[in-house]
């Protein structure tokens, strides 16, 4: 069967661990068609990984299966999980890799920090029969990450591979919030490879008169929000390609130019 | 169908701007086999995709498709084209970045930077019906040009995607020069991988007796023509497999060696 | 017909050498799979290749045909050639970057860095019709190993690619050697992306009580193997998933840590 399974890794291209992955799920799904997404984040960054699938996932067809493997406590207790969403299928490490698309499926209270679900369902990854045996303690995702995607794409229903899971882990994610001045503060959420810093402003937290909105970010202000990359000069604020409020530099890169760093801080003040 | 989609651009491969192409191009045509050229072309840097691309897409089977997204001007008023050719599709912005291309199928005279076109058709991309929707004004190799490249691959016509278009942007290339002392004057168009300089000096550009000529780079002179990188030592020039005049540096890295930079003059002469 | 066919090559990313080989496949087998391996081998680094290939191959499927072009010989009288084991077959320069695989099939002695071979077979890659004509003499991997290798996944035999040979060139692969005083001694043959020391010494080499032993590297010395990554503190040891003792650093990267490079001795004492 021709199924999408894409591929989500903190592994780098100068190793051959994704290609050992790729090989044992063309061993198990001959048919499946493989799309990188990103092996690039930095090693153990789950954060990272996280943000990165959420702009990428929603983009690819129907029951497509996203194998996302930042795996920083393999081989310890930390959980292995199928995540059935209406539209895919995740299959992941239950570190808060995945807290993007379970924050679209929550209801009720983060404890411990775990979030129960509501119209996804979750499997833990427990059934041995899928995996490739004998499993290495060190590297999860070639023996039971890959081949579980595998018998997934082939139609093996997520039950099958373990026991339902009622919440899942998840990552504080930072969200914006209003200062008693009624200056809303953001953050950055990741930099991309123009330098683009991509907030964790999205356009409905925005007043809807954004031409009167100022930006600030380290030490400098932008005057209102441009369309494109293309219009402004200098510094630009602009709603990104995921709903994202985004710093920019016309023709530079604004991470380089404002020394910039995940985490900073973005303040947005309306005029009244 | 199981028409083949090659894409080039400048998004890097930290970011999942790719994935999000790929997966917009597999939710439209399933069969569609992806093949990479490059995702690292500096940022904005359009002769460097145009140059990149000019190296690879021939040697792709017949009606192979290629989507081109170096696109500085994405969301401004910048054109979206078709360009078919006799052997393949290219769906890319107007900015010059199908120079090569389009060279080969040149005619008249380049008026404002556009270059009348003999023996292929262009297309303006104007008929949203394609698209995704909403487009994002940063983002149209995901909401435009993926979505058109999948139904080109499904076998729609080109004139479907908009109006006919005569004449396309070029950069203007460099082309050698001769000086009044009969020296051959070329640039550096491209260093590669291993610090190859990839001149803009063609095999048929040279005289018949390779042997005879020298390569003047910088400081350095290099006497006659090599066959192969590995038959020479020290610098040695040769004609690639692009059949450019290349300058390279046995088990080193040329590039390093001579503080080279895209642009360099290259000077031949020969030897009467 | 659907073969996979793998590529490993120090191309790198920033040119489109591994598109037009992928072009040129495509051209040949439309139906072939193509998973990259790696193309970050560093330039002309023969035995990082050989290793890299080494920890993947085995995780495809049966019949897969690996593609490596890690080639600084390339248009001198060096041999191009197939290898066919009982698994999968091997297109690529008899340069040594298949000494992991030829290593599982030797017999007899090597002399003049060549191995005799036993229960694989291999070919001269001598037959030129089925390679792309003119051949660049700077590029067979694109017009002589990919169109062999598309043919190959075709089903043609190996033989109908040129006379049999029977031994191939090998590397002198570091091999853990015991010191007088009974320490082992082994070498890092790889460092990964997370920076973990990859040595040549594996499982079966060490002493069975594995909680004994002491693992010097560098200045320092580590106590005990571990299960996992995260479950001691600071350096530690372990097998790895390629079987090899691996030297990682809890949350860090252990070559960064050690200013450890390849070739570098790791030296295990049992505790008696």
């Amino acid at each position: 069967m021709d199924a999408v399974i894409t591929f989500t890794t903190d592994f780098g291209l100068a190793d051959a661990y994704v290609a050992a992955m790729k090989g044992v799920v063309l061993g198990i799904n001959p048919g499946a068609k493989l799309v990188d997404i990103c092996h690039s984040v930095k090693p153990r960054n789950i954060s990272q990984a996280a943000f990165v699938l959420s702009t990428a996932y929603g983009f690819f067809p129907p029951r497509t299966i996203h194998l996302v493997v930042v795996d920083p406590g393999v081989g310890t207790d930390r959980r292995a999980i199928i995540l059935r969403t209406p539209g895919a299928d995740f299959v992941a490490p239950d570190n808060g890799v995945l807290s993007y698309i379970i924050h679209q499926y929550a209801t009720g209270q983060v404890v411990d920090n775990r979030q129960p679900l509501d119209g996804a369902e979750a499997f833990a990854i427990t059934e041995s029969r899928f995996w490739r045996s004998p499993v290495s303690p060190t590297f999860h995702g070639r023996d039971i990450f890959a081949p579980v995607a595998a018998h997934l794409s082939l139609g093996t229903h997520p039950s099958a591979f373990g026991e339902p899971v009622n919440s899942l882990v998840v990552l504080p994610l930072p969200r914006p919030h209003r200062t008693p001045d009624g200056t809303l503060v953001g953050n950055v959420l990741h930099i991309d490879n123009f330098g683009n810093l991509i907030t964790s402003l999205k356009s409905g937290d925005l007043p809807p008169e954004d031409g009167a909105i100022t930006v600030e970010v380290g030490n400098e202000v932008v005057h209102g929000l441009s369309r494109t990359y293309g219009t402004a000069e200098g510094l630009l604020a602009l709603i990104g390609s995921s709903d994202h409020l985004e710093i920019s530099l016309k023709d530079g890169n604004a991470g380089a130019f404002l020394n910039a760093k995940v985490g900073d801080e973005v303040k947005i003040r309306g005029v009244h």
